[in-house]
């Protein structure tokens, strides 16, 4: 689409903009009845419900230009509302794209957004169905509303966890978290001089999980298929504390975690190193991993010694509120969760 | 709330501020299942098709906050995006709504927003079932979307106008551009000389329709009571040349509609008049007039002859699609439609 390059997003126009970035997209789930071209999109879900969640995301808060490829920042966008999908122990089936665009950007940058969204769709095998086009004054805006669907007696809640049950997380934390920091050094480094040219290399996978997460599908499937249900869930969004602490507001209790039992990897704890950053500081606060945080009854957690490839770990325990909430360090200190994190003061 | 005036609205931080705003909101519908306060909402719509819309509003883009109070904007931004969903021949259930907030906004000024926000919820009977709050560096961001329900037979898409169809409008139209075209003016006045007070008294009927327009909830009902279904129909928020060249469009028709059928309120004549405008350009341009724009059969125009008092007027009609899509002016002149207006080269 050379040709495209330099083509003016006013020529085209918010009608052709629309009709250009949503030419191609076929509807994948029976559900999604009619999707882009209309007042609203037309959903059915017969015995089924319904999920649904949004987030915003804004320039210079949520994202940065500079270093983030527009490819990326639309399919992380996806990533990041489907994540809350899954954490309710549901499917999602369709998202609803609404941008403001600067007039600064071209078609072509517009374009790679749609490509990364696009590209999420296939991979989750979700129907773009509707949205917004604007303009903005400001900088880029993104918003996106996912849909999800789920029998009725699947979905799991934030307040079902009980005393005793086992906390559960997947992957590793801290990882996004210490690629951020590396793409802000970098900027600032290139900041200060233009000629430097950042050497990312051999931080591949901090740069991934900062740039490119996924959401955990797969984890959702193995429940099913290993007939779990958690007790309560949530995605680590805003990092271990915070998201542990939703779960416990929620359930009315309280908690224990262990700080050697939080999965850090050899990468985060590198990168950690390397700046004098503390790896459990970034896992409890630094969020943006996208990980399931749940928890399970005690009599669940033999089911989950059927061979797998996922990592799932157990860090600790609910208990009753009365006990407050803490973290036992690799020191054998008791250090009370804050939502901001336990060192943050 | 008094007290809360000077509150600094990150000493609240995020969680504490949706625990704010949300701590008063009821829910309004069975299908609402659970709303705030997880990762998403739930929602059940058993033997009923989903209908979902979005709409962003930037500001500078949508709105002025220097003559638009944050109650309104509020208000308004609901009301743009169920009237979305009433143009499906739907009803409204759940809204999402997202805001990113500048950091020079009050705890106050993020409470009348959301005062408007709920107001509308109340008047439309709707339930605030999630979303997100971040900060913006820049302006206020509004992101609302909209989840409605129909019978799957009672659903109106923009694709089935035929041939002979009438085509009718609600309302009066262009007044809520006239309305903003008086709002900019006493902004310029105001900004070159601060003593000046603006004097609106007087403009009140196109001053609310532009600042706090209603969305059609009566005439779905009323349509239900006469038991017509359109053929087609669309929200007036573009104008009715745009609106009406998208059914065309999606129905593969054309269209004649008659200057002299179109409803103009004599304060958007006289407004008009004021600023020396053409007010048939306001009604075909000026948009967010929210009113319905509908197709029927012939047949089904005897049934608008039950007595009502609301305002429902036949416009013109459709054509094949050879037949073009005109206006047919006072003097009788036949104009071809443009998607940014007839007038508008």
């Amino acid at each position: 689409m050379a040709e495209n390059k330099n083509q003016d997003l006013k020529n085209l126009g918010e009608f052709g903009l629309i009709d250009h970035l949503t030419k191609d997209i076929e509807i994948k789930n029976d559900s999604t009845i009619t999707g882009v071209g209309d007042d609203a999109a037309v959903l059915d879900y017969n015995n089924k419900q319904t999920v649904v969640t949004t987030d915003l995301l804004l320039q210079g808060i949520h994202f940065d230009l500079v270093y983030t490829p527009l490819k990326h920042l639309g399919y992380k966008a996806v990533v990041v509302n489907i994540s809350d999908i899954y954490a309710m122990n549901a499917t999602p089936k369709q998202i609803i794209v609404s941008i403001g665009i600067s007039s600064r950007m071209s078609l072509e940058a517009v374009d790679q957004l749609y490509d990364g969204i696009k590209l999420a769709c296939e991979k989750y095998n979700i129907d773009l169905v509707g949205g917004d086009t604007t303009t903005s004054l400001t900088g880029l805006t993104i918003s996106i509303t996912a849909i999800g669907e789920a029998n009725k007696d699947d979905i799991v809640y934030r307040n079902g966890a009980k005393p005793n049950d086992l906390i559960c997380i997947t992957g590793d934390l801290g990882a996004a978290y210490m690629g951020l920091q590396l793409l802000e050094r970098e900027k600032r480094v290139h900041d200060k001089n233009n000629a430097v040219q950042p050497d990312l290399s051999g931080y591949d996978y901090i740069l991934e999980r900062q740039l490119k997460p996924e959401a955990r599908k797969d984890i959702i499937e193995f429940l099913k298929e290993i007939d779990v249900k958690p007790t309560s869930m949530i995605d680590l969004s805003d990092g271990l504390s915070s998201d542990i602490m939703q779960i416990c507001k929620n359930s009315k209790t309280g908690c224990r975690i262990y700080e050697n039992k939080i999965p850090i990897d050899h990468a985060t704890s590198l990168m950690a190193e390397e700046l004098n950053m503390n790896p459990t500081v970034a896992a409890l606060n630094g969020g943006e991993d996208f990980e399931l945080l749940f928890t399970i009854s005690l009599q669940d957690y033999e089911k989950f010694s059927k061979e797998t490839e996922l990592k799932i770990y157990t860090i600790g325990h609910i208990t009753e509120e009365s006990k407050g909430k803490y973290l036992v360090t690799n020191g054998d200190q008791e250090i009370e969760l804050q939502a901001q994190g336990w060192n943050n003061e």
